[in-house]
């Protein structure tokens, strides 16, 4: 997995194959198969193995400040080589091979789901989020528009976008408070 | 182009090559690749030329309905081969390719960007949308939880669950709609 990240990082995951990592690590082609049945597996694994991907979920009891520092944490992290074009390579396996698709929800984003719900529902509990959301909507609203970003229009996520989303997220969009509760 | 999406049908769009493409064709792999410069861009001309791909934004003055509407439709065309797929093998040739990336977000995401926002633009004036709501957050904010789901988690995309992403955008997240605006 070092190989994968050295490899990754001199010529680009788009290049990266299982014959290459082979060739560098010194060991067979069917050596590594046997292990990582695919390209998506052993950067799933990668990925993983990197120890700084422990978003551990900050809980100071303010409950935006640490959906702030957290999405901080996230983009910080994804702008570090060699975390953001891996974890691009990744999803982009992900696109063309189920396995790997599954792989990377039951590792990584279920996980790290569980820790976003388990926060908000503290924080409704504690009267800091509205007692009707739904919380199996945390993880697509507050990731969605970041994986968005990150994925398709590949804009800077800059702080202040991150601020402005989540002021939007929590105020809400209808025009008016007082009748923002649909019928 | 035609000769990829029925390629790409029956191969799967992992598989599909330029090489297969112009085999297929009985056309000279350098004739594609003149045109073609990769296969990236060779699904996006054929995404784009599947003129379904023309998503409207309706007004009918409603804009939750138009809303509802607008993501209906796009998710069924998802759902319809050959959408799907393509789609999300270009979205995958693209975490790859800058340059596929860039001919992605200026051909089908950046108009369909614009025509977003000038139907929240109207909205806003109408009075159906929050004067303080930042416009530029709009695409980001509907279609990223979209995105998330049919890229990442790979969750089918019921209209129920559209319904209640469009709730929860509109109705906010924070606890008391009288204390919604954000010191």
């Amino acid at each position: 997995m070092r190989t994968t990240l050295e490899l990754g990082q001199e010529i680009g995951y788009g290049k990266l194959s299982i014959e290459a990592v082979a060739a560098r690590a010194g060991a067979s082609k069917h050596t590594i198969y046997r292990r990582w049945p695919s390209k998506g597996a052993l950067l799933l694994d990668s990925l993983l193995s990197l120890h700084e991907t422990d978003l551990e979920f900050p809980d100071t009891g303010d409950l935006r400040a640490d959906l702030r520092a957290q999405v901080y944490a996230a983009v910080d992290l994804l702008g570090q080589p060699p975390f953001g074009h891996l974890f691009q390579a990744l999803v982009g396996e992900a696109q063309y091979d189920p396995q790997v698709a599954a792989s990377l929800n039951e590792r990584f984003i279920a996980p790290y789901t569980d820790k976003t719900v388990a926060r908000l529902k503290t924080a409704q509990d504690q009267g800091q989020l509205s007692p009707d959301f739904d919380l199996d909507l945390g993880m697509t609203l507050l990731s969605g528009p970041l994986y968005f970003q990150f994925l398709i229009t590949q804009e800077p996520l800059t702080r202040e976008r991150i601020d402005r989303l989540h002021h939007a997220l929590f105020t809400g969009l209808a025009p008016d408070p007082r009748v923002r509760r649909d019928p």
